[in-house]
């Protein structure tokens, strides 16, 4: 029988949202507005690829997941810090997001502004929560305190929103474009997958194994994310499409047209999947995600 | 021989300058522009009062500047941070602070969003780096890391900032005024004192005193701070004097008039010393700094 993706999908899903859910202050406490903002885009639907990751990566390991829950986590509320940030009008200036009017659209810039600094500050208070858990040894923590903040950094997420910022309407070279992708999108996922094999106490071996793993679905989710922003939907993608294009952003499929692009997407999946190969049958669900990435729609 | 503040507060502004300019990526690291953009604002001479609170707090308690340093840093890249967002054409649209061009009219608004973010990232990642240092117990980090986001998030510097900006314009009860104060600007103040006792090892009954001493000073150094925008001038302020007034903000000087604000910032000052009584000749310069805070004209 093969895995079922979707209900793994599906019940780590669950358990992520309810842990968001205990883990952002209530609309109620004061001041109510930030928090009503702070949830309005953590609860707006995401895949929250990133948090399972992190599940699934210490339990390919043998992690439990409620042993790295609060830091799995940190990782959504990274991710939608970053997307508040990005939509506002002096960046990518974005009306729309997962289909309802963008934080700005809807709270204003100031709060837009400050609900981003808020859940990027609450995201590494999760880390602290993580360590008061006490599962897992105390000497991990700074370590992946370490590589979340570097990857949500200048050295990773914020360096590729800079130089992607600063290349609109250019033509830019295929390094710069590879520096844009693995570090605006690839930085964040990579460390999930490292993060995760950390707290789940992975032998240095299998973290070398699970680094390159993350690399190579990290960029071919990237990939796919250009190749969706052409070819989707309103409905589905819950964006206007084509506004890469629009934007003159530079993309895979700009450089390197549909057909090479999907063809790199799949291949770097082989690798992923091939990556894993020492890792056993916790694995799995790793396994079926580097699928996902290529598979997935919106 | 009376304890001389200004050598004090000399050495110990040059120790954190040297620290800061190791703990920021070079300006030749990709990209450079937002490196640049977090050293220009981290780098405009500050006063350096959050670090070397943390530094004197936990010198005070028989605690090394040098165990400490890399926390310390890390408030005053969240203060760096904060002040950038603040001056934002969405917060407060100021165009100078301390005598310069703020960062988005030097950099514009995109990169200033985030040169802000990356400097709130960089700071939370010291916290790491100083658990690296192996000085100390590494359960005090978890908590260290907890304290600082809780001060810097929603219930404190975020939750100050929300409010000071709902209230513009408006005419807000005491209660409101001291929500702003105790928040936008006390709780770091207060979690530096704080963090810096933790790390240099205070006993319970020594972190109560110093976290009496560091609510009192910082409800003074905000209280100050209102006064000095009113009165101060370009040349001493580094920003246009009466910008409060302009935009409407809610001030302890407008609540309370001059004469009473004064007199209580000097009673919060004699407070803030007599929380220090138990401590010894170690605390010294926390003393100085509490005289210090009134005594200042910018």
């Amino acid at each position: 029988m093969s895995f079922d993706l979707d209900a793994y999908l599906a019940a780590r899903r669950r358990a992520v949202d309810e842990a968001l859910e205990r883990h952002l202050p209530p609309v109620t406490a004061m001041p109510p507005v930030v928090h009503d903002a702070m949830r309005y885009s953590v609860f707006a639907g995401g895949k929250r690829l990133r948090p399972i990751l992190v599940i699934a990566s210490a339990e390919a390991v043998g992690g439990r997941m409620v042993d790295v829950m609060p830091t799995a986590c940190c990782f959504e509320l990274i991710h939608t810090y970053s997307l508040i940030h990005d939509d506002l009008p002096a960046m990518d200036d974005d009306d729309f997001r997962r289909g309802r009017p963008t934080s700005h659209k809807a709270f204003g810039e100031a709060i837009a502004i400050l609900a981003g600094d808020a859940l990027l500050t609450q995201a590494l208070g999760l880390v602290a929560l993580n360590a008061g858990l006490g599962k897992g040894p105390l000497e991990g923590f700074p370590r992946v305190l370490a590589e979340i903040t570097e990857a949500a950094g200048t050295p990773g997420m914020i360096g590729g929103q800079v130089v992607d910022l600063q290349s609109e309407g250019k033509t830019v070279s295929a390094e710069t474009l590879e520096y844009i992708h693995t570090h605006k999108t690839g930085a964040l996922i990579r460390a999930a997958v490292r993060v995760g094999a950390i707290l789940g106490g992975a032998g240095e071996r299998e973290l070398v194994d699970l680094t390159r793993y993350g690399e190579r679905i990290g960029l071919a989710f990237q990939i796919v994310d250009d190749v969706l922003d052409l070819e989707g939907s309103l409905a589905t993608l819950g964006k206007t499409p084509g506004s890469d294009r629009r934007k003159q952003k530079t993309t895979y499929l700009g450089v390197y047209g549909r057909d090479r692009s999907w063809a790199r997407a799949h291949e770097l999946v082989d690798e992923a999947r091939t990556a894993l190969a020492a890792l056993g049958s916790g694995a799995e669900p790793l396994r079926a995600l580097a699928e996902f990435v290529v598979s997935r729609r919106a």
